[in-house]
């Protein structure tokens, strides 16, 4: 029998060259939304296809199962002690998860999936939720059964099963009770917003915006608050990602309006916040846990930090806006820096998430959580949604659909089989918010440094507290040691009301 | 024992597996070549290496020698039986050769090559051969190796056995045979030319040209020759290639200049010649020998073809003139087809290969050729040839390289163990003369086609006698069945002497 070190060295190899085929395949699908011509499309599934299950071969390997058998109880000495006990907790978690689903579910999950995603293209543009329905059906049932194939948490429900996935150690209890507080507070804010007689004067952002200029100066933020573009890069694509590919090599992808200043430039800060956090993993712990993310929620977090309470502070603005008109004088030459710093940050209902303010955001993640979650334990059915979706929009925000391409159909998410991944939108607003108020306290004058375009002590900061440690710790223990505190609304109300409070004369 | 049909069909699936994971390295390569950033380049060599790993370790698994056992004596019958046979054909070909390859051969000369070439690239720079010779003298040392382990012909040298990688078939006394004649014939011509007191205008190539508006006109010519850009596309590196990756997706890339007109346009068009040729290997057959290009020569032939026999032609520069000073219209509006014709067809000795005109293209080859079989076969060393080609280049071209960067250190090749690469360039050229000179007689006017910019008949015409036959037959049977007659130099040297002699008054 080879020795705990041994046998750590061969887990390690083998779970690194898991990660490096799969990191081939990010690659490749970053081209596919990027530069792949369109017939290429049918031979990029295969070969993406073929990679997939490669990778999944080797991620359930049994020889990965005796390893972490054998390792499961070790306890490692030395000074990455912490680092490899986290290693082995973490692959034991998602091997685990990996060997229970059966191959079968999982093709069938991804072959379902495939075909729901087109039925769900043509219902959202034909409005028609008939065409999605038996898919979605089809979907629910299947995901239910991965629930139970992964295992159920004693006394939660099917739900958290499947939120485990993005969330690790987030439970729908949980979570329900968090975004419970946080929707007596958005609620009488949203309120008192809607009363205000104050109008954000939003045209000035509706003007001439030519594409390579907004390019220009998406790249130049992005770059300011640390974006290494020598290691990574920005793109044009139908929707806006960011895929990190290993060391040194992370992409971000916007879109570009030539009439609408606020996609690109603030989907670039937000895809470059992704970025950030994916270009300050330790690059020589790359294919082990505490090389990667620790969830999706912290994910966001640091996408939603760098886009809203950096990039629509009146602070950032100060700095920012004069090399804005310069880039354009023309559009943005008359307008003052209180009316561009209101026209950011206007608040108005309005149906679909991806536009949503900071106020009403976290409204269009509830809904959608209560409502996936009543899909999976069955208390909602699928012919019902429509309707469920519209009467508790028109409650929360006071308009309704009347479309389903406004309404439930709006998401790619479900039809992508992706249930129990919206509610780390709404940890991520309020993780930001947590860390963002702590860093501030310890960092001292942080609105000074950011009106100074000084934004490194803050990148050092999150670089410290989050990025560097990978999955070592879990989300909530990250919150915990870099805020100490743990997760709470507190500080994202409090920052909503600071910023909305003054806009809107509340 | 499972039938013939059986085991044939697995090992299309074995085959088509590896060539399915190969064609990821396309990809990854590609990138790395276009759009990876910089510091990507350590992850990116890290993930190459595994899938060339993988994709070996695939090639030679002992299942697909089995099975190629088996079904080596196989007569097949039915409609497709042609087809099948050249599969089984060509795949014990490429087997036995990567079977025979020791691992520790394969690994060294991935060693000493990458190493290899950053030793040469520095050697280029510094004109420094010192730097560069122990490096050569390596791999001339393992690629003798090499070609020892796969086996060298009967009656034939080492250098055959490391032709046989990119010319299959040829035998390097046959090739010293048809390019002693054709450079009896260039020899004359070529003093002919000098003599003349005829100028070639070529000044007008090197005035303004905007690098976009290059874009924009050797992107026009890829589409009118017939390069599907909805299966492929256009991009900038620092050297220009084509990638073919799988069907529908076919990646050209050139590189500008913005005061010199050639290079970028009839790179275009002889890298788009490849890409034709990729578009049109039979797509069903990807990953089999008939879905795959058959040699080097070939493959150069339809570059060349495109790039030179059409491309310099008077005929194409009639229909196509207009179109660029339409987009040149400063730099070209006062330039007459003489004088543009004349310009694109410079002959003048010249240093560097891949500047070199069509006349002196061939003796740059023909010298390379002698010299590396001559390293190989052990009359020539190392040290001895940087003097060794000096004092043939002035002999042939009547001009000494006064560096070596400027001589023996200016290709890559030999640096990345490219041994028996340079002939199969030269093969194209006499390749495309012969495959047009057949075409033409087989289409009526081709001129009048290229005139008026029709160039489906001539394409469809390379798609019936190459294209479509990927492996099925050999380079020599390919070349018999389209032109009736075995390679010949004949053809190469009507077209210079009907091309030239006129430009020069000969």
């Amino acid at each position: 029998m080879s020795s705990n070190d041994e046998m750590y060295e061969e887990l390690l190899q083998l779970s690194g060259k898991a990660a490096l085929l799969g990191s081939c395949g990010s690659v490749l699908g970053w081209d596919r939304e990027t530069y792949m011509p369109t017939k290429g499309a049918e031979h990029r599934a295969e070969q993406l296809s073929l990679l997939a299950g490669m990778v999944h071969e080797m991620s359930t390997a049994p020889r990965l199962g005796e390893l972490l058998d054998a390792l499961r109880d070790c306890r490692f000495e030395g000074a990455d002690a912490v680092v490899r006990q986290a290693n082995v907790r973490e692959m034991i978690r998602t091997w685990k998860r990996a060997v229970c689903l059966p191959g079968r579910l999982v093709s069938e999950l991804a072959r379902v999936t495939a075909l729901a995603q087109q039925n769900w293209v043509e219902a959202r543009s034909s409005g028609d939720f008939g065409v999605f329905q038996p898919w979605l059906e089809q979907i629910i049932s299947l995901k239910r059964e991965e629930a139970s194939a992964v295992g159920i948490p004693a006394g939660g429900e099917a739900y958290d099963a499947l939120l485990e996935e993005y969330e690790p150690g987030a439970t729908s209890s949980e979570i329900a009770e968090v975004f419970s507080g946080l929707r007596q507070q958005i609620v009488p804010l949203l309120a008192a917003v809607g009363d205000s007689s104050c109008r954000a004067p939003v045209e000035i952002l509706h003007r001439d915006f030519d594409v390579s200029k907004q390019e220009q100066l998406a790249r130049a933020a992005a770059e300011l608050i640390g974006f290494d573009f020598a290691a990574g890069r920005l793109d044009t694509t139908a929707h806006p990602f960011c895929s990190g590919m290993g060391p040194g090599d992370c992409r971000l992808t916007t879109r570009y309006d030539g009439t609408f200043f606020s996609g690109s430039f603030f989907g670039t800060l937000h895809e470059a916040g992704h970025g950030l956090y994916e270009q300050g993993l330790p690059a020589a712990a790359f294919g082990t846990p505490a090389g990667t993310a620790v969830s999706l929620g912290i994910h966001e977090s640091q996408s939603r930090l760098w886009e809203n309470l950096v990039g629509r502070s009146r602070a950032f603005w100060e700095g920012f806006l004069p090399r804005a008109k310069q880039i354009f004088p023309e559009s943005l030459g008359d307008v003052s820096l209180t009316d561009f710093h209101f026209a950011v940050n206007s608040v108005s209902p309005s149906f679909i998430r991806v536009e949503a303010d900071e106020v009403t955001y976290n409204l269009h993640i509830m809904l959608r959580f209560d409502l996936e979650r009543a899909l999976i334990d069955g208390s909602l059915s699928v012919a019902d949604l429509p309707v469920a979706w519209d009467d508790r929009f028109e409650h929360d925000f006071g308009i309704r659909p009347q479309t389903a391409a406004d309404g439930c159909l709006q998401d790619i998410h479900w039809s992508a089989g992706l249930f129990g991944y919206f509610p780390t939108y709404a940890l991520g607003n309020m993780y930001a918010s947590q860390l963002f108020a702590a860093a501030s306290q310890q960092l001292g004058d942080l609105d000074r440094q950011i009106r100074e375009g000084e934004f490194q002590p803050l990148l050092t900061w999150l670089r410290t507290h989050i990025h560097q440690h990978g999955q070592v710790y879990s989300a909530a223990e990250l919150i915990q040691r870099a805020s100490g505190e743990p997760l709470s609304d507190k500080p994202l109300v409090r920052h909503l009301q600071e910023r909305f409070s003054p806009l809107y004369g509340l």
